[in-house]
C-alpha cells in the first residue's frame, strides 16, 4: 500500500477501505508517512467528503493509536458528556453535579485547551486547592463514593488524532465534518464511558454556524458512537449569543454554583434540563425526559446538587467553603460598566466578538504557553431581546489592566446590534439527535 | 498574509490577488512556508481550480523566483518548442534542423527527466563526443553561426517550479491543469525564446487522456505565452500509439535521422510539418502553413535539414559520420522478434505500456540516480490498422539482457490489442490554437 495511492484515490472521490485508513491513520501516527502527504490527503477529504463507513472507520483508528480507559471498575452506568464549545459555556459544571446527585457516575477527563477562557479544569482551578493531579484508582474511588470526578486528560489517548489536529489548525483543514466528528469522538471512545450525551452548538459563537450543518455533525458522531457500541444521543444548543451572563473562568464557576443555588439564567438551565435528560435516560435512571426533568430540577431545589458540587471540590483538594460562599473567589482589581451608546432593544450579540474580549482582557489562552488569568471576563447585564436606555449598563468588565479594559471596551460594543423593535427571543434548545439517528426539532 | 488564510481562500474556491500569489510562490521558495502547508494548497488547486488570471500570475511568480535568459543576442526572432510528451516523440531532433534550415534561430534549453526514454540530451549523447556543456556565450554565438544549438538546462531556471513539481509528485497534485500549465510555461518564459510553439499531446500514452482536456491545457498556455508578451501557439497531436515506429534512445536518433533523409514514418512527418508551420509563422520567414510546409518540404528532398542537423552534431563536439552513417551507432547485443499471437488488424498499442517496455530494457530513469542504457529499445513493425498474420514480427526488442528482452516481451504483448475489421485510421493532428486563442480541429 502506497500513501500516495490513497491521496490519489480520496482526490478522486473514491471510498477508503477499513485497511487503507489504518494505512493512513497507523502510518502517520508512526511518522512512517509524511506531513505534506497527510495534509494534501486531509485537504482532498476536505474537498471530496468522506461517508459514514470511512468516518466510523477513521474514529475506531484513531481510538485504536493509543490507549483507552476501561471504566468497568466503576459502578452504574458511566455517562460522558461532550460540547462542541461555546462562548460562556460552564454547562459541564452544574450539569455534572445535577447528573451525579441523580445517581449517574460522572467520569470526567478534561483539557485546557486553546481559547477565549481556559477549559474546565482551569475554571476549577479558581477554586484554592482543587486539583485534576490524580490516578486512575484515585479517580475510579471517588467515582464509585461520590459519583463526580474529574481527572486531567492523559497525553496517551488518541495520540493520532492529537497529532493530526495539529496538522489540521495550520492547513486550513479545520472546518470538516467527518474530520470533527471522528477527532471528538476517538477521544470520546477511548476515554471509556459507556454513554455520550454531545452538546452541538451553532450560531454565530460556534464552529457550526448553521442549524444544518451542526444537525448533519451530530448525526455523524451519534452514529459513529452507537455503531462502536456505546449509547450515543445529542441535543443540538442555540450559540447565537453567549450562554448564560458570565464569560470567564472563576466568573463562570460562580454563575454554575449560581445555578445550583436556584439562582441561574434561564438559558443555562435549559441546557442542564435538556442535555441532562439524555444522560439519565442514558444512565438507566430515568425512562422518559419528563421523568428526567423532574429529577434534575429537584436537584435543585432541594439542593442535592449543591452538596454534590461541595463534596466533589472537597474530594479533589478544593476548599467547599467557596461554593457556599462565592466571595471567597479571587476578584479583578476593576470592575467597569460598559454603557449602551443608544437607546433601543439588544437585537443580537455576537457571542464570538465576546469570547474575544475574555481573550484581550487575559481570560483564555492564544498559545500553549499563555498564563490565564482566572479573575478577568464580563458579566452581561442585558441580552437578546433586552430593553436598555442609552447610558444605561449593557455589561460590566473585570479586569487588571487599565488598557485591557479599554481594548476590551471598544470590541465589547462591535459585539452588540440594536433595534428599535422587539426581536423575537431565540430558542436555547434547537433538537434532539437519538441514538436511532431520529432528529427532534424543538 | 498568512499562508493559512490563503490555503483557506483558495479551499473555498475564493481567488487570489497576484500579491496572494507571490506570497505562496517566494516564499515556498526561500522555505518560510512549510510543506505541509503548500501541499495542502496544491490539493485544494487541484479541486477548486484557478482562473485564467490566476494561472497566469502563478506562471510569471515561478519564472521570477530565478534567473532568466536574454535572447537578445541571437540574431532573428528565436522559437522553442515544448512537448507535454510521448512515447517514441524523436519531433525535437528533426523539427529543429528542418526549422533552422528555414532560416528560424532554434535555440533550444533541454533536460534529461525522468521517463521511459532519456531526454532530448540523453538521446543525443548517443552520438560519440556530442555535448551540451556549453556556455550561454557559446550557445548564442552556435545559434548564430548555425541556426540551431542545444544547451542543458541550468539549475537556476524557475527553481520555485522545480521545488513545487517535487513535491506534487508525491502528493497526488501533477494532474492539474493549472499546475500543469504554470509549470510548462514558467520554464518556457525564463529560457527566454521570443516565440513559443507547444505540443500538447492526447492519448493513451499521453498526460492529457481526453482530446477536451487537452485543448483546454493548450488553451491555458498559449493564454499565459501571449499575456506574457510571448507569441504562442499549440498543436494538439495523438498519442494514442507510439509516435514513429522506434523507442528509446539512440533509436530515436536514427529514426529521426532518417526522416531528415527523407526516409521518416509518416506520422513523425506530420507532426514535424504541423509544429515546423507554427515556428515558421512566429518565427517570421512563413505568412500561411501552406508557404511554411512547402518550405519545410524542401529541407528535406533538398536535404539542407540533414546538413544543418549534421553542422549541429559538430558543432557541439560529435561526430557528423554518425549522421551520414547510422551503423556507427552502438547497437545493443540482444535483437529478437515479438511474433503476433493471432492474425487480424491492429487495433490499437498503448502507448503507455510500450513505454514501460523501453524503462524494463533499461532505456529510461526511474529515478535521478539510474543509468540509461543507450542502446535499447524497441522497433515497432506493426502500427494500428496494419494487417498482421499470427507469427509475423509485430517489434523488435533490442536489449543487453535475455532476462530484460523476456520481461519487456511479456508487457509489450499487453500493448497491442486485435481486431477482425481494418479500424479507421486516427489522425496525427488533431487540433491548432492560434496565438489569438481560436481552436480549429483537424
Amino acid at each position: 500500500m502506497r500513501m500516495y495511492d490513497l491521496i490519489y484515490k480520496k482526490k478522486n472521490g473514491g471510498k477508503l477501505t477499513k485497511e487503507e485508513i489504518d494505512f493512513i491513520v497507523q502510518g502517520y501516527t508512526k511518522g512512517e508517512i509524511p506531513d505534506y502527504q497527510m495534509s494534501a490527503f486531509l485537504m482532498a477529504v476536505c474537498l471530496k467528503g468522506m461517508d459514514m463507513e470511512e468516518t466510523t472507520d477513521l474514529t475506531l483508528s484513531m481510538r485504536d493509536s493509543g490507549e483507552t480507559l476501561d471504566m468497568s471498575k466503576i459502578d452504574g452506568v458511566t455517562v460522558d458528556k461532550h460540547s462542541t464549545g461555546g462562548v460562556g459555556d460552564k454547562t459541564s459544571l452544574c450539569l455534572s453535579a445535577m447528573v451525579a446527585a441523580c445517581g449517574v457516575p460522572v467520569a470526567k477527563m478534561s483539557g485546557r485547551g486553546l481559547g477565549h477562557t481556559g477549559g474546565t479544569i482551569d475554571k476549577l482551578e479558581s477554586i484554592d486547592g482543587f486539583s485534576t493531579s490524580i490516578t486512575p484508582e484515585e479517580f475510579f474511588d471517588h467515582v464509585n463514593k461520590n459519583k463526580f470526578a474529574l481527572m486531567g486528560q492523559t497525553a496517551d489517548l488518541a495520540p493520532a488524532d492529537k497529532k493530526i489536529y495539529a496538522l489540521r489548525d495550520v492547513t486550513a483543514t479545520v472546518d470538516c465534518i467527518p474530520l470533527i466528528a471522528s477527532s471528538i469522538m476517538s477521544k470520546k471512545l477511548a476515554s471509556g464511558a459507556e454513554a455520550i450525551v454531545l452538546d452541538v452548538k451553532t450560531g454565530s459563537g460556534a464552529f457550526m454556524k448553521t442549524l444544518e450543518d451542526a444537525v448533519t455533525l451530530a448525526e455523524a458522531m451519534v452514529k459513529i458512537g452507537n455503531n462502536a457500541g456505546r449509547e450515543t444521543s445529542a441535543v443540538i444548543t442555540n450559540m447565537d449569543q453567549p450562554l448564560g451572563r458570565a464569560v470567564g473562568n472563576a466568573l463562570e464557576v460562580i454563575e454554575a454554583i449560581d445555578l445550583l443555588k436556584g439562582e441561574g439564567p434561564e438559558d443555562l438551565m435549559d441546557d442542564c434540563l435538556a442535555l441532562g435528560s439524555l444522560m439519565l435516560i442514558a444512565g438507566k435512571v430515568a425512562k422518559t425526559k419528563e421523568e428526567a426533568e423532574v429529577m434534575l430540577k429537584a436537584t435543585i431545589t432541594e439542593k442535592t446538587a449543591l452538596k454534590k458540587f461541595a463534596d466533589f471540590v472537597e474530594a479533589q483538594g478544593g476548599d467547599q467553603e467557596f461554593v457556599y460562599n462565592t466571595d471567597k473567589f479571587k476578584k479583578a482589581t476593576l470592575i467597569d460598566p460598559v454603557p449602551s451608546p443608544v437607546s433601543g432593544y439588544v437585537k443580537s450579540i455576537r457571542a464570538d466578538e465576546i469570547g474575544m474580549c475574555s481573550l484581550i482582557l487575559g481570560g483564555g489562552r492564544e498559545t500553549k504557553e499563555s498564563t490565564i488569568d482566572l479573575s478577568v471576563g464580563l458579566i452581561l447585564q442585558k441580552k437578546v431581546g433586552d430593553r436598555v436606555e442609552k447610558g444605561e449598563t449593557l455589561a460590566y468588565i473585570h479586569s487588571n489592566s487599565k488598557e485591557k479594559t479599554e481594548a476590551a471596551m471598544e470590541r465589547f460594543l462591535k459585539a452588540y446590534s440594536f433595534s428599535d423593535e422587539k426581536p423575537e427571543p431565540g430558542k436555547t434548545i434547537l433538537a434532539f439527535v437519538a441514538p436511532d439517528g431520529k432528529v427532534t426539532y424543538n
